[in-house]
């Protein structure tokens, strides 16, 4: 049995575990991350990483490390181009790890990551045609077409959270244009929506003393299943740009399939698969209906532990 | 050398030509439509198809004959599953033309047949992820991505005119949504633009008189190019969210090159490649700056009997 370590680089922790040749995942060793310097988080990275290794049977076949990092990835040259979220530019993340941890790493964005982990080892295993779209603080993604993961000419294929749905009339997203899928249907987005819509709700306490930093879809989806009429009314705008984002997919890929992860993503099927799925066929206008699965993630926080593993036991699919 | 008929079904024109394995073009034969009767328009495409074959040299060597038509197609049937432009639900053309012909023929929706020929004997020779768009009355579009045509689950990838950049403030669509991209940025979108921009321009001469019919890209990038102040909003109105809609094809396939075929795509450099160029690079925000190369197409009204003759010669790429 061939083993690597996988390694999510997310925004409030890093983890890293071993992953054995069949996806599965064995004692995950996570650390807070207490903010975004290079230098700290390559040491805290290294740390959970030494602890994998150390976990390991002396007589286990280590294949490698693969890390999965946010941002735009040159995986080529393995240096962050830009990530707004950690606020890297042109970060050679790649070396430094590498140089830290005295072992050559495989780089790739985080959420390619994760779709890799989805496609071989999770919901999408055995669709040619998949789409992982993680639905967090933003939205991250990644498609799968003919059977091999789409990178592009600078790798910087996926970034499905940046294609503009609602150009002019939208909110401002974190990159700077208007009316992106992000910006629109993330979880954050969710509060976007409340605020654009108390005006029609004098009476709501939706918002209320609410501590806005930790707001999240989870607080809006129980109101709505409540029946506040604020919440419901949010959920319903955020739904509708949602279902557009992902009839937006179709037309470009036609997948058999389209899984939701990241937190929002494990909503219960209620609330959101089957409401959007109910939206995005009215919205597929040239393929056939109700031909393309949307469907929960199934493999949660690990998917992109187990995806970075796979680029050091298989490579990119 | 290996031969094969490519036929191209238009709107208003079917053409069929012999094509030789290095994708040059020999003799076009094209008759006009005035329906789209299926029983005429098969009756038409035989006759053209016929003087294709026998324009041939005896001892030539027929591989097969290819056919590229509009609308959503079921290529593992070989129905026409839907097309706006031709008013077909359902339409076996594949069995109908095979039984008329007396001879098998491979058939692919018109657009990504165009694809095919620009990326395997046209402007797109080489590069392994490839955009065409062709911008004529509608959009249509074809994505290569690591080398291979993207299909999709049900072969209605590539359908890129019908994601919508606008929704809720843009144009009706003849597909039923709004705000799409072919309503927003294909040759007819002009005259939507130019209609919408109208009251700000009240002494304008621009619409007077035309025969809407008619009324195409020419005109307005003429009058846009002499300095008529409507012309020149209508413009670029226009080029905005043509520019919106290539920088989503860049955040989903990051392409090394995007053509721009069809009517509308033969417009100036200086008018047209030049600003768009401009346009999406402030537009694209999560992929390296300058990466995709925005062109005209090079086989012009032959692109799709290349693409389709490739489909007898060499199968999808």
């Amino acid at each position: 049995m061939k083993w690597a370590i996988g390694v999510d680089l997310g925004g409030t922790h890093v983890a890293a575990a071993p992953v054995d040749e069949r996806g599965r995942v064995h004692n995950v060793y996570s650390r807070e991350l207490e903010s975004h310097d290079v230098k700290y988080v390559v040491t805290e990275a290294a740390k959970v990483v030494g602890k994998a290794i150390a976990s390991l049977d002396k007589r286990a076949k280590l294949s490698g490390i693969g890390v999965g990092s946010p941002g735009n990835i040159d995986e080529r040259t393995g240096t962050v181009r830009f990530s707004p979220n950690f606020g890297w530019h042109d970060v050679a993340l790649k070396q430094k790890l590498e140089k830290k941890l005295g072992r050559p790493i495989h780089l790739l964005n985080d959420a390619r990551c994760a779709t890799i982990g989805e496609y071989l080892h999770g919901v999408g295993k055995g669709a040619r045609d998949f789409v992982l779209i993680t639905l967090g603080t933003g939205i991250g993604g990644g498609i799968v077409a003919n059977g091999k993961l789409v990178l592009g000419h600078t790798m910087a294929a996926g970034e499905i959270g940046h294609h503009v749905l609602r150009e002019s009339s939208g909110f401002v997203c974190t990159c700077g244009k208007t009316g992106c899928f992000e910006a629109q249907a993330s979880g954050t987005a969710l509060l976007r929506h409340a605020l654009a819509l108390a005006p029609s709700f004098p009476r709501s306490t939706l918002l209320t003393g609410t501590p806005q930093v930790d707001w999240g879809s989870k607080m809006i989806s129980r109101a709505a299943a409540a029946g506040d009429q604020h919440a419901l009314a949010t959920w319903h705008a955020w739904l509708r740009d949602l279902a557009t984002g992902i009839a937006n997919i179709i037309a470009f890929v036609n997948p058999e399939m389209i899984a939701l992860g990241g937190g929002v993503g494990r909503t219960d099927d209620s609330l959101l698969v089957t409401p959007l799925t109910r939206l995005v066929d009215e919205q597929t206008t040239m393929a056939p209906k109700h031909q393309t699965t949307i469907v929960r993630a199934k493999l949660g926080n690990n998917a992109g532990i187990v995806g970075a593993a796979c680029l050091a036991l298989h490579g990119i699919p």
